[in-house]
């Protein structure tokens, strides 16, 4: 495995390999690595013959009273684990070299930026954006693997690939979950034992939600009540930030439960936020 | 020459070029060619084996009240043009193309798009911004060759390319004018004799400006006023935009001509716009 921190270093790798005819994968991470990174990692599998990735903590995307500085860090376990399952080039990019004295040129999100995630976190989606469009450019991969847990993300990184033209697939893969059903993240190192014991209580709020579409209920007012009686008991959120059952692709809400939805939840316990979410189908299809 | 309107299809002819190790230079235009175009495709020259030139007036660079339906449009003039320079790949893509239902993720500017240009055309380099990146992702030039005419934009454009990672280098052709001085435009269409004669007041203003710092004036509001005088007198302009003595990377305002610096200015004539700059030394200094 390469480890490069120079940006034209990581391109001229990945170029000298394209020459060659080979296949590239992409794995941007903020590092603090889980096993929800490595089924990314993984999932380049034989289709691609080079896997990278990414970690940096890009601090575009953090708002000023955000997490910048207690994210958690730990290179060398990062570095051990890419190792483990594959990685050919770790790309470790230096904020000042990302972002040098006199860097101003954004990408924005459209209306969907704004929504959900982005309305509890001004400008996270445009500095998400702007990281992964310059990651890409660097990168120039076949392939963008991210995670189904940043549902939002997902579809914006989706939006902004076909509204830029940018050349290159986008493959999501499904959330990776924890024996108790908690969803794979970096910020669960923050939560205490009881905390955790609570965060157990969100992905059981999504099931309930499931279950009662399950047994043929359409109503998005009914449903996201189920997911919200079984969220209140089991997680007692110090705050919901939000709850909604939306189009997977558009993430408008939708008012009944006609075709394939999601349910997105985010919530608080103590100061750490988590996110999850599930897609409902309507009268009990899988 | 092939004329492309598919996006992919233009990606996939650059791609094969890449891949038998040709080099590639692209001029993006707004069609409407005159010999200024010519001149940036010329400059591919022998350095480049392949020579892209996109002919597409693109509606998010212009405001409400601004001139995209009457924008001059030949197509078939631009093509023989084109042809007669040696232009490999001609690509003309379709607005419903590039901007399909539901797109929504742009480009931001930083401080410097809100400027000059900017605050005269609000949205206008986001717009320019977010067509020349899908450009670049389609064409995938090694070479992309602007013109100095539009000074800001090119400035903008280079920052965008810095701080977005894009591969390739930017090349910025001089300007090229008319044998009365005035600056080539496709804009230059609209005006009638009376007008045009009053454009060159223009470029006469802006050799004031130079013939004053040559004799060593180094205020800027001098300078200034020497090219706002001939400006009154000769161009009698029905509004002037801005005319000012910036940092020819900033756009910032300097005071005093100390090092190379840039005259920027944007008149009216009539309903007509005409932008034109001028690089001034200090002392007499070519």
């Amino acid at each position: 495995m390469r480890v490069v921190t120079d940006p034209a270093a990581m391109r001229a790798l990945s170029r000298r390999a394209r020459d060659r005819g080979e296949r590239i994968a992409f794995v941007p991470t903020m590092g603090a690595l889980h096993d929800g990174h490595l089924a990314l990692m993984r999932r380049a599998g034989t289709r691609h013959d080079r896997l990278a990735v990414s970690v940096f903590v890009n601090p575009l995307q953090f708002g000023p009273r955000e997490d910048y500085r207690r994210y958690p860090r730990d290179a060398r376990r990062d570095a051990a684990l890419c190792r483990s399952v594959g990685c050919d080039w770790l790309f470790l990019p230096r904020a000042r070299s990302l972002y040098p004295a006199g860097f101003s040129t954004t990408v924005s999100p459209g209306p969907l930026g704004a929504r959900w995630e982005g309305a509890v976190r001004p400008g996270h989606f445009a500095g998400v954006l702007t990281v992964v469009l310059k990651l890409l450019h660097v990168v120039e991969p076949d392939t963008l693997i991210l995670g189904q847990k940043d549902a939002q993300q997902a579809a914006l990184v989706r939006a902004m690939m076909r509204d830029l033209d940018l050349p290159g697939r986008l493959d999501v893969a499904p959330i990776v979950r924890e024996p108790d059903g908690v969803a794979m993240s970096s910020r669960n190192a923050y939560l205490d034992a009881g905390q955790r014991a609570r965060a157990a209580g969100l992905p059981r709020a999504l099931r309930a939600a499931a279950a009662a579409a399950r047994s043929g209920e359409r109503v998005a007012a009914r449903l996201t009540a189920a997911a919200r009686g079984t969220l209140r008991r089991e997680s007692r959120p110090d705050g919901v930030d939000y709850l909604a059952l939306v189009d997977p692709k558009t993430f408008a809400p939708v008012r009944r439960l006609d075709r394939r939805s999601l349910l997105i939840a985010a919530i608080r316990i103590g100061r750490t936020r988590l996110i999850d979410n599930r897609f409902l189908n309507p009268g009990g299809r899988a």
